[in-house]
């Protein structure tokens, strides 16, 4: 998508050194503008980790590339190096499936190449092939998840279509236009008007941070609106339309999500609003049934609740909101049951929340 | 409740000096103890406008001190400048329903004075006759709602029973005791086992700043989350009852309270966990029935959306989250229907959340 008016991705080669991966550091967002060098395995998993990169498909596709720097790094052509390097990209967060899909995917690429320096290409290779391919999976749901804005557009003609998110599914979250904002952005550079009510997604703020930076850079209308606010909105018949991503969806349609996504789902049941999730296949897991059960839940920092940072006088700065000796816990996801999903947007097509659905529409991969 | 192991109520009249009203700033907890005066009608209006204090109770305990200070400042015993201090009083916050109702009761008590001074001293001793009506009111909403927490404690001993709550309806929203806090109180202080999961309640963080603040005073175990959490803990059995406040509740038993109360009340009811609202009667408004429909929502400036405020470097700061010029919306209040709800506890017992267990419980005053 656009920055500054030029079209940009979330991850590249550097354009003079194939040996350096160059990210946009999102923990300084919205307020600088920060390209990192990604030089080893290990500066790889730590931008993973602390999130210098997140969202589902972005996740992927560095790991992608931080096993392109392992062979790298690999002194011959035993692959112990690499699984050990995979492992450890692969413990760096637990929710999102695209990692290790990425990291087992470079794995089998590289595991019949006879030489070092096979190994390396075909891993430089598959690194830009899973980037290409996510952007590619992206732009197709786009594709698809429009039609679902344009019919509600055709309804109400000449006001536009509201549509709430929540999180950051966007453009940052991919190698390019996002999942759930996929369609928004699909349907504003075709001339269909869409406003879309940005959740500030606490306690990381990427809602405020990263999707109200990208939509405004990208000249969508949106309003941030606190996570507390979409039932009341829903209420009131403001809200036509509810897309969000995921970071793992089971083979039965059930789908983890930044946590307070459930609330949201709820809210959309009660009040008659279509609620959508928007991934490419590499999100689900097919090994998995049953999402509330299996689906393996991040914890994080109680820091991450305490403060809050951002901008004051020109400097980044956090500041403590809660009593400095107040016990907080810091849940990263939440499971939304495939009952409350009206269907998911996929880059083959939009199918319902259950597993016969699902699996039609990916019988050669769901197995 | 207890500061620093004394009992403090939260608004009072100067010691040696009754021409001035005291509060607690509570715009600077948890970080700083703040007292201030109060000393015209002018500044209490501020104070109730501007958050110094909040809370239904405690916004018509200080209207109705307000109305005293207004008294003191009438030139004669006309009752004109008191209706006029009156409205701007009113004016201050359009949800509370306590506010008008103590101010009305004001404006009746003096109306069949006869001489200026009859009226000060009418007024003064309405003003803390409101004051220690709503304290006791709170005391037997903790008297009976304990029993709530008592029942659940006796199915699963040696445990916690969780309790959760949205925003701050604490000894700091009211006079003391609280409303939702009230029986979480005197379950800790009967020795029953209670731990609160704390909602830090964006934009304003009242769960954050207040809730946390007073339960750790007071010595309850509790653990603050993120308002996006909730969904998660209860799908894992880790709330046992929800206990809210409200801001205006109607005779059909509709619930106006701060935003993001309602999609609680969602997840509690998908969750099979015990919905309840606290309330003292002045929280009624018993000429409203459909809550959706008929009470006022206040929205409130964007900046409290897009900036956070807290402790850096032992100075109150506040820090841009979002980017600075994306728009926000603050709706400050939702409206939770009767159907989600399991029953209100009021200072006369608990009723079902439906008009004919409303007024049966309070035939005098539902007319």
């Amino acid at each position: 998508m656009n920055v500054n008016g030029t079209h940009t991705r979330t991850i590249w080669l550097h354009p003079s050194n194939p040996a350096i991966v160059q990210i946009i550091d999102q923990r300084a967002l919205p307020h600088k503008w920060v390209i990192e060098d990604l030089t080893c395995v290990e500066e790889v998993a730590t931008a993973i980790r602390e999130m210098h990169v997140r969202g589902a498909g972005l996740i992927g596709a560095t790991a992608g590339y931080g096993m392109y720097l392992a062979t790298l790094e690999a002194k011959n052509e035993s692959l112990e190096s690499l699984r050990s390097a995979g492992e450890s990209l692969k413990a760096t967060r637990p929710t999102a499936v695209n990692l290790a899909w990425a990291v087992d995917r470079q794995l089998a690429a590289v595991s019949s190449c006879s030489s070092l320096e096979e190994i390396r290409a075909t891993a430089k290779k598959t690194a830009q092939t899973i980037a290409d391919e996510d952007a590619e999976a992206c732009r197709k749901i786009g594709e698809h998840g429009v039609e679902l804005i344009r019919k509600i557009a055709e309804k109400k003609p000449g006001t536009p279509v509201h549509v709430l998110t929540h999180c950051n599914a966007g453009w940052l979250a991919f190698v390019d236009y996002g999942s759930a904002t996929a369609p928004i952005y699909a349907a504003h550079d075709s001339g269909t008007p869409v406003h879309v009510w940005v959740d500030e997604t606490r306690p990381r703020s990427q809602g405020a941070k990263l999707t109200a930076w990208e939509l405004g850079q990208h000249g969508v209308p949106h309003t941030l609106i606190a996570d507390n606010t979409g039932g009341h909105l829903m209420q009131h018949g403001q809200v036509d339309l509810v897309i969000v991503g995921t970071d793992r969806t089971t083979r039965s349609g059930d789908v983890a999500n930044k946590i307070g996504t459930y609330l949201k789902a709820l809210a959309a049941k009660d009040n008659g609003v279509p609620f959508f999730v928007a991934l490419p296949s590499s999100s689900f897991d097919w090994k998995m049934k049953d999402g509330i059960k299996e689906i393996p839940i991040e914890e994080r920092g109680s820091e991450e609740v305490k403060y809050a940072d951002g901008l004051c006088d020109g400097i980044l700065r956090e500041v403590l909101v809660a009593p400095s000796n107040t016990p907080a816990a810091n849940y990263g996801f939440d499971v939304t049951p495939a009952r409350l999903i009206s269907g998911l947007i996929t880059e083959r097509g939009i199918c319902e929340a259950n597993e016969a659905s699902i699996t039609a529409l990916f019988p050669d991969l769901a197995g």
